[in-house]
């Protein structure tokens, strides 16, 4: 098929230009290059904005196979990825240019299945999808997405910003995509025949299928002015944590016993004999938000967060110290609020040194 | 090693954090998004604007391979290519992302080297690099890079503006790319064994494996306010042709004898028995600029360029009709200027359709 009519198969009729207009798109698909309206005002930003960029690669066997994703489900990921990288920026996701490279074992069917993911994530985070490339490659279908964001200036939540004594948050559990690739993998696959496992834990492979980047918490961050830094939990939380400990020159003090659990991940890693801790820490693609805010304004954020009917979780502190990452376990601490407050020695002893590896793509 | 220390020996130190910043960075490599000043004056551009945005990816067997380019070339020419595609909109390249998938037999030597040749093409074209995302691959290296660019606001050369009666120009000599290809590939390979070929008919090869994208002619032609539409030509100048005409709605007739033809193609070409006319309408990656000017204005434009020490070749019309290519065939028209003009009825008899067909990756 003639490259052209291809993109313009996949392409047209998805996003009306009506519609992408007012994304402040001048120009879209099909020229050399996309034009975007520098003055545009769809992000709902009134005053001085920077615009984000941000880019993001998912290859064949690397990070999906047709076993654990389907062709929509790589298209809608490749896109939510980056989405995620906006939010943990405290941005507004607004324009994509996808390149996909297409073995030639993909027909045009498959190809139009990842573009209906795509477009779906598009729709639901209100991207237009703007421009790409398409090219053939010799085995493997790769898929790299780039997204534009806008954010007010100055206000970008960076990895630098923590000072010793914030404290550490999440805004969502971690470790349900790794279980969920886990139950799609070893577990057995998504099959009929472990139909009802995979019913049953149905949201730890959507988890992992359709991760829901956090664009409205990132917003109500960046918007509250208390929160002094921010990574999206992409490679998992030790190794987003050692980033915003090294970026920011500190010491980040995590509780076990404080980490939000999902009860379905539990209890698949029970019915497996498999501690669900693993997956927490170094499972990854969870897409929730790791961040610190003054210690003094965490309960003011946390009531910001239940207002909006948005999960907040504190999870640990921050102190001076040689940039590191530590964990008091569950059994030290104990249950309950203000675990480290309670040992006057912040359970010092007890610490274990959390390793950065998780999952790091030159490491596996 | 681990993914940021590899990212951060590939790319620290390459771009000063002053430079980067007169280059509107906010933010650079390092965080979830790049930031940059939407405010930034840096282009040039004063008064409205628009951003630009274009993506390319190179795939290793597919757009190179070990004996034709370097791993330098690689990431020179993939970073090349898409400021091609801001110089056909008519734009001042800014920022790019750059998306790395590496196989395991690449080693970090290698990788930094691919890096050498992307700095080194963002340091000629003003290029801040700003982010982007390094994976592994199964087999083959993909890269895959954004720009950003900045045109004035409605100034933008886009593919559908020509107008029935136009004169249709390129901006330097077409088929040299692909020549250097054939040297490279068919031709015996630049290796020892034909330096002397290959020294020879260096700046074939150089066309191939170092393009040089045409921002100031691009820049020149926005700026002449007589361009009516303007592509690259980054697929062969009749696909290039063809897509002109399909976006303008109108016949596009070029003339054999008006091609420019480089000596060092012409003389490989004879060198070997072969005629380089094929190279020249389907070789593609010339990265040359393919465009339409009003009748009345080719020759003040053609004297603009002149003055500007840059070449400039009227190569055909445009006429009204279905859309789609012809060819005057040289031996039709005989040599000599306005031949189209010379005869009554434009050598309507002598025409051959030009076919689209040139390098398609999915008709190859």
């Amino acid at each position: 098929m003639d490259e052209f009519k291809a993109i313009s198969l996949w392409t047209s009729d998805r996003q009306s230009p009506e519609w992408q207009k007012k994304r402040g798109v001048r120009l879209g698909l099909g020229d050399d290059a996309a034009s975007i309206s520098a003055a545009n005002e769809v992000d709902g930003i009134s005053g001085p904005k920077n615009m984000l960029l941000a880019m993001d690669t998912m290859v064949e066997t690397i990070h999906f196979n047709d076993v654990t994703m389907t062709d929509e489900d790589v298209g809608y990921k490749a896109l939510a990825a980056n989405v995620s990288d906006i939010a943990a920026m405290g941005g507004v996701p607004l324009h994509a240019l996808v390149s996909v490279s297409v073995p030639p074992a993909y027909g045009p069917e498959r190809i139009a299945r990842i573009y209906d993911g795509l477009y779906n994530c598009a729709s639901r985070y209100g991207i237009a999808i703007v421009g790409g490339d398409t090219t053939a490659s010799p085995d493997k279908l790769v898929v790299a997405v780039t997204l534009t964001g806008s954010v007010e200036a100055g206000a970008e939540l960076r990895r630098d910003g923590a000072k010793p004594g914030d404290r550490l948050f999440l805004t969502g559990p971690v470790g349900m995509s790794a279980a969920g690739l886990h139950l799609l993998g070893d577990g057995g696959g998504y099959t009929s025949a472990n139909q009802l496992l995979s019913d049953e834990y149905r949201n730890l492979v959507l988890a992992h299928r359709r991760p829901a980047p956090s664009v409205t918490a990132g917003r109500l961050l960046m918007a509250s002015g208390v929160c002094t830094s921010l990574n999206d939990v992409s490679d998992g939380l030790a190794s987003e944590a050692w980033e915003l400990a090294e970026a920011s020159g500190l010491r980040l003090v995590l509780e076990e016993d404080r980490l939000p659990k999902s009860g379905s991940l539990a209890s698949y890693g029970g019915r497996i004999g498999y501690s669900p801790l693993d997956w927490m820490l170094y499972g990854g693609e969870d897409y929730v938000l790791l961040g610190t805010v003054q210690e003094a304004s965490a309960e003011k954020l946390a009531s910001l967060f239940r207002e909006n009917g948005l999960p907040f979780y504190v999870i640990g502190t921050t102190e001076s110290g040689e940039p590191g990452v530590e964990m008091i376990p569950a059994e030290a601490a104990g249950i309950g609020k203000d675990s480290v407050m309670r040992d006057g020695n912040g359970y010092r002893e007890q610490r274990r040194t959390l390793h950065k590896k998780g999952y790091n793509h030159f490491e596996r």
